[in-house]
């Protein structure tokens, strides 16, 4: 293989030849800069340059391959480039931000310490880097949604049952047939390595030990292969969350790939088919740029400087490709042509479509409005699920309902199971614990869920999934507080 | 008696072989230690030691003759091993918690300045320890439904009749048959000696002198008959708050007990069969821990630290031997067979049951969420008597209905009596009123009930308990501020 | 007439013979002690002592002639005595709070400063003695009915109408036949003294010059007298605000004694007739005590300690003489036999009651719960108003209604025309307002009130009173925020 | 040219003899004091004088010309005289709010990092004077209704649909038959040069280069000839906001002049005929003079400070010949009579002037409270809005519908198209970007919505604004948070 010294490679800096070094390997990226989803701009901040830490973290590991043609993997850096660019990154000046993360890991607290999710939360958010933070977290606009997802939860209060006989409860159910301990589902969220190096894997592994079924996102930080691998049993089950392709070959190609690879069932994801406005995650530059300058604001340099705000974030790029044409008519049955996995679509936000999928024959629907990242005023999953209880009942009879955005404690998942609900998903709450503790971490939140979820049903005089019933939820006109100091 | 030396029981420290010192006596409480309600592990910190510090606030005079053979009871301390004790005792460097309640205490205002019941916890919580403040005020999960208990009374307004003659106006009613003052009971609240070490009794006769009646907790920190020892009349009627025991026998010798030690009515709590999520109590050792070390967060030691948090908390285990399988068939019945005590359903929590309990034929039903300590978003008592009161008035007609939680003013008692219920039960506040101000607080909060119900009768144009009707209270469509600043 | 020295008067300290100098003369209060509204305990403070700086403020010029006979007018003082009192009140170190309001007044705005009402009230609560602050703002419980009389305002929208002629915008009406600028009165509030020399006086003739109307507290701190004569005609109206003495012979004296001075309508007060809980000012005493400790909080001393608090406040013991036995029955019809004065219910609470009030005949109702200083959770006026709308329209065919309690804005005032209202009652503000600038305060606030009151009117394009209709308000379902901040 | 001394002008500083220097020319304004919109006063206070810095950015160059008869431009300042003006003026020392804003313009940032329009707003609000913003942001009474115009944008939920071919998406209409790229368009708001010195002509550039509409203002800073002339194109259509003069002539000249520059469409403002009561704006010196005094409060001199506060503020003036009697009847018939512009009222605040409207032909309508700056508590137009969709659907077939007031997202917008509404207006939005940024800052505003309602529209399933539908809008009954911070 050929070998090239970073002087070498500090010659291709522009649109016209564009290299760039990932991992001591030469990459000639030229014919890529414009197919690149976060756009060509990012790349060539590093064009002649050193790119891996940036690029690591938010890529899978077979990205070059399925990206690049082999001719444009050119080589190595020679052994002397090699030591050079390795004593260059030992010396590399630390950021703010990474001495933040440096100390804040120095202080974490030890797992028993983190008694529900939102300690979780809280422990994750100190440790990771402002940019993993702001991507995990950062949600539409103003996140108005996001919030008011959680605040919702707050509007249903329950009915309890006593002399009832609680003390045997089971809380497992099944979800497409598959088998699981709590009525949970670890929900595809992308790019977990950007918050641990062992990244999605921890909540495979997570997942096994404690009985749920992990989806993995169409954007993992960790290849398809690798995750799939990653199962500690071959009869673990895994979901996928598709993003279709705009490209119908391209899509069927990564559709028959997770069906090869032994994934269970196909979440299409229907509400994030173009960027969100993530304003968070946008402002992330700007934020780090005015830590650096000890909080001083940026001043504007010259007339040149205005224009337009890079809108994509870490990962508005993510769906730059999702087909934005899909419909009821042509992409349900083409799905059916290539793939005989069930069909889940993920992203239902109002009752007609709920109505609309049984008609279509989903095996399941997924009520979300991607946890608040997608359209502000988006209503919130329980308010929807309780909208289809109201008005078509005959829903949950036809399609398995399951709801994800803003669940915390047990007893939102009882609230919704109640309702109708099979499951629910949790997203960012696994991404936070596996960033915070590894596997551990997943492990941690699953009990702290089970735990809770056995207190709530045993509370409402139930002893199996089936007896939680709509008759034990109650939509009242107030909106409670949150979170109450004493 | 055999005696010991400090070092003969220190040898005694595991599984195998566990002795403690209580009050200079030794126990070997090897036996014992699987049974215990708060797990093994808090005796087994006290292996070989003196525990009587921890022990003595939260445990009856009667726990270790009720709970060890004889035979266990091995002897006591030698008399050089009691002084050794007693210096080290007296040299023991005071805790940062320590010194703050002793501060504390010197600036405890006068009964006098205390114009509330609001003003009477806020002492309290001055002058308590922390352990004891966590326990008494903690509730489930985030607080949300104790805090909401008390908000939901702000959503009933009063409809007030002027030109009734009003100057004479009798506040007393009757609780089971029995006279009362005002239409208020001191509700069963365990644990009374963490706050003040007369405990319960401060309680009995604080209740004596202001003609109000007194239920007992099952975890009453003074033996059942200690407290009714306590009584300053024969005939000074107290309730029992019964947790039945999921062992009959053992249920059926503590009824009898009760009965036979004179108390009036049974209070079979329905709502609290297993341990709730408290975690301000679980947090306990971590604060403690935290506030030792200068405040400095404790940080994760090992990969060994991993692992459950404890979340017995201070009084999760009182629960664990209580019966999670009682029903209104075999339940109510086998009650009666060991019992002529009327019999009040204590955690009514929705209509239905409100219903069942009738049909069961029970005296009475508390219509309770225990506080908010138990289930998060159980609906708010006066919300639930309101429901009653528009969907089944003939409850009502068929037994006694009492509430409790949330209740601080007297407009809150009267609001409640306009509904429908015959008495309303405070226990928080009374706990409160013990530990700050012992026998004297509890008068003291008794009078300011007292003030303020007949103040909000007079203001209705109400002579009598029986003259509050449901058209004098109107529940409104918005949320009130809580407690303005002017 | 009898002169004495101090060293004599110091001698009479006791229930047995109390003395006080008042301006230096000398009065024996031994018979008096029992029958003080305030109870005796405040005037045995000043037993043997003299009394002036405290008494002056709150009691009426003619309050010693009233309620002592002419022989317990012992004499006065000797010259030096009068002297030596003269040079120890000059050298008497005056309070934190003295030294306060010293400063407050130092740097009071102009009043071309005070923009609207609430800055007036801002003005006057950093001008005023706490004791004043806390008698005038205080209210029942929490102050919360305070609060929602205010809030509830901003849960009415309008309607307005446009491209109607308004240049021409007459905002005066009557009340009860007495022309009025705007449909505005000052409602009767006590202790105007406690605020500034001139107390009640101040209103009387900033009503004149703003061609409005006051009404007379029963518990003036000037005489009736003196009121009257503040008149600046002979023809300007004044109403009087009378609390019904529980002698039918003492209230029957009073209600000819103002009748004889010209008082034009008797507003009969009925929401008031037992002491109101008014926290704030009940705790004056603790406030003021800590504040000379340098905020150190008062320690209980001993057990002595414990016990009742005071609650009577500045003036809890000034309705102590009311007669709580009034009916409709019985009441009206022998107010009708001692005067012809029309009779307006002041306090009516709840829509029957405002029935009730019509059949007995009387001229006018006022919808109010005394400001908030009275029961807790009495509606808010303005929401009764529009339940007595949607429910018995009628009442405004067949009585004069008026409101108070809440009202800041010409809006608020608006609101309440529309509704059906004919005039709308201030207390406070014009309390404050004479506080802080005398008449020129009062004179500045009615002139906001009426430059708002015809802005509001010519927004909703009405040019007239009477072209307020209930079609121009909305009662929305949701709760605006207060006074928001750009 | 007569010449003027500087020392000749200071003579005439009476209501009797009243000179004014403006940009070294020198006027007589004896005669126009009285006839002066902001009253006598304002022009008093440089009489004498140089009254540049004051005047001009808030009076159109033509003001003078309009107003002052050409013998009253009495000539010029001698060359001396200017020289010592110049120089007076640049020694003049910075007042403590020139300074401020001389040291935000150094941080303003960059215009990439202005990511929505609240960030405009704050960028502005730190680099204007202070009484600029004051009068920017200023509204009525309590700013109430201007936040709740926004706040009720919240209580409007979506239901979105998914499986629609959204990848192209037009967000293009017309309004009144003229093309506009996004459903918005300028309002027309008063004294753009208090922002920035190119004023109004920043927004006519801007609104040319992203095809959107301005409407101009009758108070504009620039005359509406300047404003006709900054277009790029003589295409580019204009739209005009009117306030009718009192007088009919003066009305009808203006009028015919502007329809005689190009102009194509009446925007008649029916809700602002009388000042509004904008208190923030009211308070600017008062504000200003205490900066000055390093905060400290303006002491009261004397009685004779006492007095009316002056309540015209910045622009109260400009409303002062407003017709305030105009009718239907009347006004629209004589309107058609002298223009064959179509009329859009703008101001309408209810149900029934939206019908009212419709029947007597008006082209369109404006629901609008202006902005919240007159009647506090007009109804939010979002709100109006939904009321003529639930009571009055006809309106919408026969009058074009716009909205403005509370607009800040993409969202926003989307909800009222939803609704019926064919646009939407921004005032304040466009005058913060153009004092930030000039034209570049309108031009990124403009941009921003553009992409926000683009998102919105895709991720509702629609193509074309003729897909959005009632049906995509639900009214919620809860209030949800504004802008959460996570």
């Amino acid at each position: 293989m050929q070998t090239f010294t970073l002087e070498q490679v500090a010659q291709h800096t522009t649109t016209g030849s564009c290299w760039v070094i990932i991992q001591n390997k030469v990459y000639n990226v030229t014919d890529f800069l414009f197919d690149h989803p976060g756009g060509p701009n990012v790349i060539l901040r590093y064009g002649g340059k050193d790119a891996t830490a940036a690029y690591i973290p938010i890529h899978p590991s077979d990205a070059l391959d399925k990206n690049l043609a082999p001719e444009r993997h050119l080589g190595t850096l020679d052994d002397e480039s090699i030591n050079r660019l390795k004593e260059s990154v030992n010396n590399k000046v630390q950021t703010k931000d990474e001495l933040r993360v440096e100390e804040a890991l120095k202080n974490k607290p030890p797992l028993q310490r983190v008694v529900n999710v939102e300690d979780m939360e809280e422990v994750a958010k100190k440790i990771l880097s402002y940019r993993a933070v702001a991507y995990y977290s950062s949600a539409g606009d103003d996140s108005i949604t996001h919030v008011e997802n959680g605040r919702a939860f707050g509007r249903f209060f329950f009915h309890p049952r006593v002399m009832k006989p609680v003390s045997q409860c089971d809380t497992s159910t099944t979800i497409l047939g598959y088998k699981s301990t709590i009525p949970v589902y670890i929900s595809g969220a992308a790019l977990a390595r950007l918050g641990h190096p062992l990244g999605e894997a921890n909540l495979t592994r997570g997942a096994y030990k404690t009985g749920i079924i992990q989806m993995v996102s169409t954007n993992s930080s960790l290849s398809y292969a690798e995750i799939a691998a990653a199962r500690v049993s071959p009869d673990q089950p895994l979901f996928f969350q598709l993003y279709k392709h705009v490209n119908d070959a391209t899509a069927e190609k990564r559709v028959r790939d997770i069906e090869g690879l032994g994934y269970k069932a196909i979440f299409l994801t229907v509400d994030a088919l173009v960027p969100g406005n993530r304003e968070l995650d946008i402002r992330v530059p700007h934020y780090l740029e005015d830590l650096e300058n000890q909080g001083l604001p940026t001043q504007r340099k010259s007339d040149e400087d205005e224009g337009e705000t890079d809108r994509l974030g870490t990962a508005g790029g993510l769906v730059i490709h999702n087909d934005a044409d899909m419909t009821w008519e042509k992409t349900i049955p083409w799905m059916r042509s290539i793939t005989k996995l069930p069909i889940v679509i993920k992203g239902i936000q109002c009752v007609q479509d709920a109505v609309l999928a049984c008609e279509a024959g989903c095996e399941g629907i997924v009520l979300s409005n991607h946890g608040g990242r997608q359209l502000e005023y988006s209503l919130p999953p329980i308010e929807l699920l309780y909208r289809i209880r109201q008005q078509r009942p005959d829903v949950f009879e036809k399609t398995e309902v399951y709801i994800d955005g803003g669940i915390r404690r047990g007893t939102d998942v009882v609230k919704a199971l109640c309702l109708g609900a099979r499951a629910v998903g949790l997203g960012r709450a696994f991404l936070y614990a596996q960033s915070a503790y590894g596997e551990a971490g997943v492990v941690h939140v699953a009990r702290i869920l089970e735990r809770e979820i056995r207190f709530g049903m045993q509370s409402l005089g139930a002893r199996s999934i089936s007896e939680l019933v709509p008759q034990m939820v109650e939509r009242v006109d107030w909106q409670p507080v949150t979170r109450a100091k004493l």
